[in-house]
């Protein structure tokens, strides 16, 4: 299986994000993709090769221009103010707020374009994330080109980036766009799965209302797991999209019987849309050793789901997500890669 | 006049708020409200009284009853996670997000009910926001009962709190409150003057769809300043409220002229909306000292703000909001009364 990889994802490597009352470091670290691709490269699981550059015109498919034009200046802005540390949002368009004007401050820009305060904006952040969408879009142009499945290892991850928001610790949503450019390239349905730990809101959100995309995600119930505001089971799809919308929230603690009854679920409801090709968002912050996650899945079940995808019998590409037990990270995304190269 | 105070608002005081990318000291303390107080007596206004227990009945009257429950609780809630410090919200149900179902977890509670990252939950902030709506309801009473003007020495303050949703240092709005008691109370119509330095976005969307009640807000203008999502001038209520919401965004670097002029005309606004009794937003972070904001007043003006008020001829309410310029709180705010006093 082709791994497409970038060494830019170290460009952006935030010192801290905002959580539960204080400032921690990162969760969302460089040396998880370090640790992936030594995995990739020990188990010869096939070629590692650079992404090629595909420029503006895809990431526009999936997200709103003013919200690229802000990624891209943010750190700019941010700095012309006299600041030198990371840049963080502090005030959100929630509630009754207006989300429909964009503040000039760019204080004001960092809450209209996000969710949360995981989000830090670096000096780097802007050429990781596009270099990190090349990833995707590579690896989306290996699967049309007929290959029958390919890694992308995204860094940042995307799948809590909406059209016009970053979160999560997501600026672009990768799958996404790979997605789109599956679609734009003439296959006519698209499925993906999400198998991260956290509801893929993003993803949810920039295909909710479309039929021609499938969005099945298995994650941590948001009644009591991030993102909070999106990911349970009565959204289903709205307009054209309606029944297009697949959500498995699981509690606290499942493991990897209940996992795999979902996942059978997942699959059943993908190959019931009749895709003609899929992404999976692959997180692995569902092993019970995440920091900060709540499943409860050994190494080992990693290989069964990538047996579980690969019966799918669809071309498939993987986008690396979420995953924050850097020790295990290699050896659980190698397990999914390898159960499914097997399978 | 009549001051209404409680030694209970230092039963809040949060160690930080989250701040362009920082935890910062919270710019809401204690010592601002001792400022005041000494300022008062110190120019022997009038008496000062403690407020009177009203209970959760008129807090309802504006805000939603789970959001009540969520600030009663909150602290609880967040303990018993083990938490020792100040509960803060990480991720907010903005973007694509739902608004509409509160998670069950207290970090998804927090973000679910709050706008920004400015609001700690402590120990005593319960007791502390009730005790300050009291001193507004008092001051209401008081008013209602015939005094031509009361000041409310509210801490917490209260303006950018919502009917569902606590941000910028503000839990329960005591200025809407208070407007509520008096229209329940019997008065047609009842006008809010909000010359706090950052507009109130909390009272705007309490009474947006009311013609009852009449907004007038000067204030830094939201697209370089908090709360950035609301305070624009093309926001003049809706429903039966259209026209009754007025907003005076004015630029950095406002000083006494431009202010003036606006003041003026916000008054006549007032006059012509008809009202019979006026609560004033009382915020004094429209000083040129005032460390996180951008006007220019000097402690004179707030004298000639005490005057044009005072030509309303209205029974007036003050309720304390914002001004975070320690040093000169005291003096600006005694001069705002003192020169209605004398106006």
């Amino acid at each position: 299986m082709l791994t497409i990889h970038s060494d830019a994802h170290r460009l952006h490597h935030g010192a801290g994000e905002f959580y539960r009352g204080r400032i921690v470091p990162c969760f969302e670290m460089p040396a998880r993709v370090e640790q992936v691709l030594a995995s990739v490269t020990a188990r010869g699981l096939g070629a590692v090769v650079a992404p090629k550059a595909h420029g503006r015109a895809p990431l526009e498919r999936v997200h709103a221009g003013d919200y690229l034009d802000f990624l891209a200046s943010a750190w700019d802005e941010w700095t012309a103010l006299g600041e030198t540390g990371d840049a963080l949002p502090y005030a959100w368009p929630a509630r009754d707020l207006r989300a429909d004007r964009a503040p000039d401050h760019i204080d004001g820009k960092l809450g209209f374009y996000s969710i949360d305060a995981a989000v830090p904006i670096t000096a780097g952040t802007w050429q990781a994330v596009q270099a990190s969408a090349d990833c995707a879009l590579t690896g989306a142009a290996a699967v049309l080109g007929g290959e029958r499945a390919a890694f992308a290892l995204c860094r940042p991850p995307g799948h809590h980036a909406g059209p016009r928001a970053m979160g999560g610790f997501c600026y672009l949503n990768n799958a996404a766009i790979a997605v789109q450019a599956m679609r734009d390239a003439g296959v006519a349905r698209v499925a993906v799965l999400d198998v991260d730990y956290h509801h893929g809101n993003g993803t949810q959100a920039i295909f909710y209302d479309r039929a021609d995309v499938f969005f099945a995600s298995i994650h941590g119930d948001p009644a009591v797991e991030y993102p909070f505001f999106a990911g349970f089971a009565d959204e289903t799809g709205s307009g054209a999209g309606v029944g297009c919308n697949l959500n498995l929230p699981l509690p606290w603690g499942t493991g990897a019987d209940a996992y795999g009854a979902a996942l059978d679920t997942a699959c059943a409801a993908i190959a019931a849309h009749g895709a003609q090709a899929l992404v999976v968002s692959l997180g692995v912050d569902t092993f019970a050793g995440d920091p900060i996650s709540h499943f409860r899945l050994d190494s080992p079940d990693f290989t069964r789901i990538g047996a579980r995808v690969a019966a799918l019998g669809l071309p498939t590409l993987f986008v690396m997500e979420g995953g924050y037990a850097v020790g295990d990270i290699g050896t659980n995304v190698g397990n999914v890669l390898e159960g499914f190269a097997r399978g």
